[in-house]
């Protein structure tokens, strides 16, 4: 009604006979849903009419307290009360959130996706360096790019949130910043950003370099100047429900983690190990991307192992601090998988800069760079094609894995390293790649005199190896599907590519979801199930899993138990979220 | 031995016995293994000792001369005598050859990928609009690029051979001309094309714009002057062969045809319908491209169907022109399948160009040319995508299939287009184009007064097509496997970017074949089954059949005959090569 409401007190005095028939019923009512109502009542000549009968809508906060009051008052079973809680919501409670009253007085200049969630307030940078420069003097910054790519890392790391005018929602500014955690708005709408005169205009709007925004990336908003924020704090409702997860989970949830950072996030959240750890992004870092280059423009073996030499003892140290970070966890490890174009410079004057820097023709670099050039990058040299073009990075990798093992190892927490082969289609690969990958780590394990084991296993990512996952199996002592490519080779469809194909779809009824977030299981489904069938044919006890996005998708993590599968892996930030989605999974199942 | 051989009939001078004893073995032994042998022997002191025989090896000419022979001699069945001939063979009977004497006294300069069969002696020229030049003066000229792309077309069709530097066996270069039945080397070694000099250096020799070299598209040799050519002249055996083929075959053979004078060709060498007119060519015809770009430019509908309005009275003309040349044989139109940049020009004096002649400001069409940019163009905006985004295009390609149908239909020979969506992965896609398509046709047919039957028919080209052909095949009449594409997403592989790869891994043993040219039937094939497996869930009589590079392959024939497929379609020029493989393949399934 128009009426201002008054609180159900009121009415205890003005007619108590009716006050208590109301909480009769309410109470009736509300253990029949099994959950809080949402109550619409009429009193006409004191005769009490229930009009509507509701679940409650309620904040993330309200909806766990709910449930964990409701266990405790019996109206509720623990397996009950975990059904009733959309899994998404947590990730409100994982994140920073404005100050509610500071936000009540903001209007977004603009809205984009909502790419990562979370808040966050900052000066404006333009640039990865600009905000690595601005996070030193001690400053909250805010990322603002047309897009990102691998080489922005450092300095998304240093950000308080991201800004990108273009990209989707599994743009790389996405993906990266939600496994940082970090708050990401991708595809703002009217948004202009330059990143030579250090501006952005949004709605006509200018914002330049040094200004402070505010970004919300549960929303998509982007608010001028800078609004207060708060912290996440995880209540005690947040740890029963985590509680009660583990309690009926049968699937293990892993996290995708790079660095020792995120490592030890996602096991404060509670991640029982490492399903994927890509190892192209520590190649960009300052101090080995010049030793990279220079393998990749070497022009032979010798020349190329000279300057992965100078990798290894850096690679060494960076599994040594994963390893340590995850105390006997098992950690899968993934080889280098971007073609390696992806290292070298792109802009003539960059290019220039490196010709020098290695002391080469301009013309002479050029013409390497040309020859790496890829029609379609995405079905091209790169996974464990490099590994059979290149076997010396995948034994200067695997070098680099074992001697951390060996370093790290000890009785308590024993490692035991899980290498992982990138996209495989043909048996004959991966055996191939197996072989390297076995020769080496078994002389690196001899010389040391010690005792340590180590799998090799696999992703299934695209989607022939599904189809012959049998013949695979015989080479790969666990399966990882890569449901990222596995995906857009499935639909034919590039996630670089599709925002503009997506935007139509929605609009003409076509799709429902973007099948790179939300698991597509009529199709790419199908494969899987035929992949899960073949390999355990082989290897009936195989350890299986997934490491793409949608292993932090309730929806996609639910036809993961469905397969069966021992583990997903998700972002560290979405560790609960798969958590609560696996017990919900498994007590469906139970059903 | 060392010593000269003498004819046999010496010996049955010499020793009439042992003579009359060697012609009774031979003949035993000829009708025992049912194919000419060569024979090893020796006399010692009056005794035959027979040391080796084995199946004679031939030239094509000869092998169907030993073949037919024998069928006449009653030694073979018809049956047996097709089975004894490797359909790979025919392909040097239907293209010109060197003279042999001619071609003994050259030496090659270097040798590369023999990407189209046939033997070409020409002017060397290094751009389409040179070759188009010189070939109106009455020259026979050979067009030498880097590799060809789409704008190349008119000048391939034009030249007796093509060369390129670089590309593979499936690269544009090679497809089209074997498409044009043109005699094309690809990848040439040691061989740097220089277009703006326009000239070429082969292992240190330099040549001109102007000078004359020769192609052997058979080998992949490449030779200094000009070598005198024959042509070539189908033989009564080679017509005798594929009478019998056409007697055991269930399979039909169409053909991929894009013109008039493909699809005529294609009829006298015995195609039975056209499986693949590509439109996409027709739109780079001068008369067109600049209305098409209009087209791509227009800031709206109204102006997108302005310029398509212009377009559509042409593309009548082409549908006419093959419905024609068909005579009432069934024809399948593929609507317009790349991504919309492949139009546009990237280089910058190009675009300024375009820009003035566009009437617009070259940042402008700078703009859509970026924005039209795709990372992997082969998993983006193309096929029926494009329909979706843009059923404008759609509708005018349909009324002028429709049109030209209804123009050209007489009751002797009537026409029954099948018009062709591509690159579905998805039913509701394809229901929403079915629509646009039946809509148009339906109120152009209705409009008419006249009759006319037509089909909506897809290509099953994206792995997912084939794992929901049952939801697919509601909505589409036919299917026709797109096997270049299929393979490429299944395999996770691009061709265009395979080379280096495809290299590394012949040597190492991990292929044996390009899948791209020989049909991997393990994997792409296990997919193929489930299509068909699928669709005829759904369409029990439904017509499929296969267009990809694949229908000309014999072993991939084969495998189609093993699917029970209706046809396979291939370039002109195999359709002999296709009659002979699906017959050989009907006779092994009956055994």
């Amino acid at each position: 009604g128009v009426r201002t409401p008054e609180p159900i007190d009121h009415l205890k005095t003005l007619m108590p006979n009716v006050y208590q028939e109301f909480h009769d019923i309410a109470e009736r009512l509300e253990k029949h849903y099994g959950d809080m109502q949402d109550l619409e009542f009429t009193i006409e000549n004191g005769k009490l009419f229930i009009l509507q009968t509701r679940s409650g809508k309620r904040t993330a906060t309200a909806a766990l307290r709910v449930a964990v009051d409701m266990v405790e008052a019996g109206m509720l079973t623990k397996e009950q009360a975990l059904l009733k809680i959309d899994p998404a919501q947590l990730d409100a409670l994982l994140h920073p959130t404005f100050n509610p009253e500071a936000l009540e007085r903001a209007t977004p200049l603009t809205k984009g996706l909502p790419a990562s969630p979370g808040a966050a307030a900052g000066m404006v940078t333009f640039s990865a360096e600009e905000a690595y420069e601005e996070s030193l003097k001690g400053h909250a910054v805010i990322l603002a790019r047309t897009e990102t790519s691998p080489e922005d890392i450092q300095g998304m790391n240093v950000s308080a949130g991201i800004l990108t005018s273009r990209g989707g929602m599994t743009s790389h500014a996405a993906v990266v910043a939600r496994g940082m955690g970090k708050c990401c708005v991708s595809a703002a709408a009217n948004t202009s950003i330059n990143e030579k005169t250090k501006t952005m205009t949004i709605n006509g709007t200018v914002i330049k370099s040094g200004e402070w925004i505010s970004l919300d990336g549960s929303t998509g908003a982007v608010y001028q100047g800078q609004i207060e924020t708060q912290k996440a704090a995880l209540s005690d409702e947040f740890r029963k429900i985590m509680e009660w997860s583990d309690e009926f989970r049968t699937m293990k949830i892993r996290t995708n983690a790079d660095t020792p950072q995120d490592a030890t996030t996602a096991r404060t959240l509670g991640a029982e190990g490492i399903g994927l750890t890509r190892t192209e992004h520590m190649f960009f870092e300052a101090d080995r991307i010049f030793a990279f280059r220079q393998m990749i423009v070497a022009r032979d073996v010798k020349a190329r192992e000279k300057a992965l030499a100078k990798i290894l003892p850096m690679q060494e140290e960076d599994f040594k601090g994963i390893f340590e970070a995850m105390k006997g966890l098992p950690v899968t490890i993934r080889l280098l998988d971007p073609p390696l174009h992806e290292f070298l410079p792109q802009d003539p004057a960059q290019v220039k800069e490196l010709a020098t820097e290695l002391n080469m023709a301009e013309a002479d670099l050029q013409t390497i760079i040309n020859d790496l050039h890829e029609l379609n990058p995405m079905l091209g040299h790169r996974g464990l094609r490099l590994a059979i073009s290149y076997p010396e990075i995948a034994r200067m990798q695997t070098e680099g894995i074992i001697r951390a093992a060996l370093a790290v190892t000890t009785d308590e927490y024993p490692v035991i390293p899980e290498i992982m082969i990138p996209l495989v289609a043909e048996e004959k690969e991966i055996a191939f790649v197996r072989d390297v990958i076995v020769k080496k780590a078994d002389e690196i394990i001899a010389a040391s005199g010690k005792k340590l084991d180590y799998m090799v296993g696999t992703m299934i990512e695209i989607p022939r190896a599904c189809l012959t996952a049998d013949e695979i199996a015989k080479h790969a002592e666990f399966f990882s599907f890569g449901t990222n490519d596995l995906t857009q080779m499935t639909y034919g469809l590039s996630r670089d590519d599709a925002g503009p194909i997506l935007e139509t779809y929605y609009n003409e009824g076509i799709f429902e979801n973007d099948p790179t977030a939300t698991l597509d299981k009529t199709g790419v489904g199908k494969l899987m199930e035929i992949g899960c069938e073949l390999g355990r044919k082989t290897r009936p006890d195989m350890k299986i899993g997934i490491c793409g996005e949608h292993g932090g998708d309730p929806s996609s993590i639910e036809f993961c138990n469905y397969l069966n599968m021992s583990y997903v892996s998700c972002s560290p930030f979405r560790v609960p979220i798969a958590k609560l989605s696996a017990a919900q999974a498994a007590l469906k199942q139970k059903k």
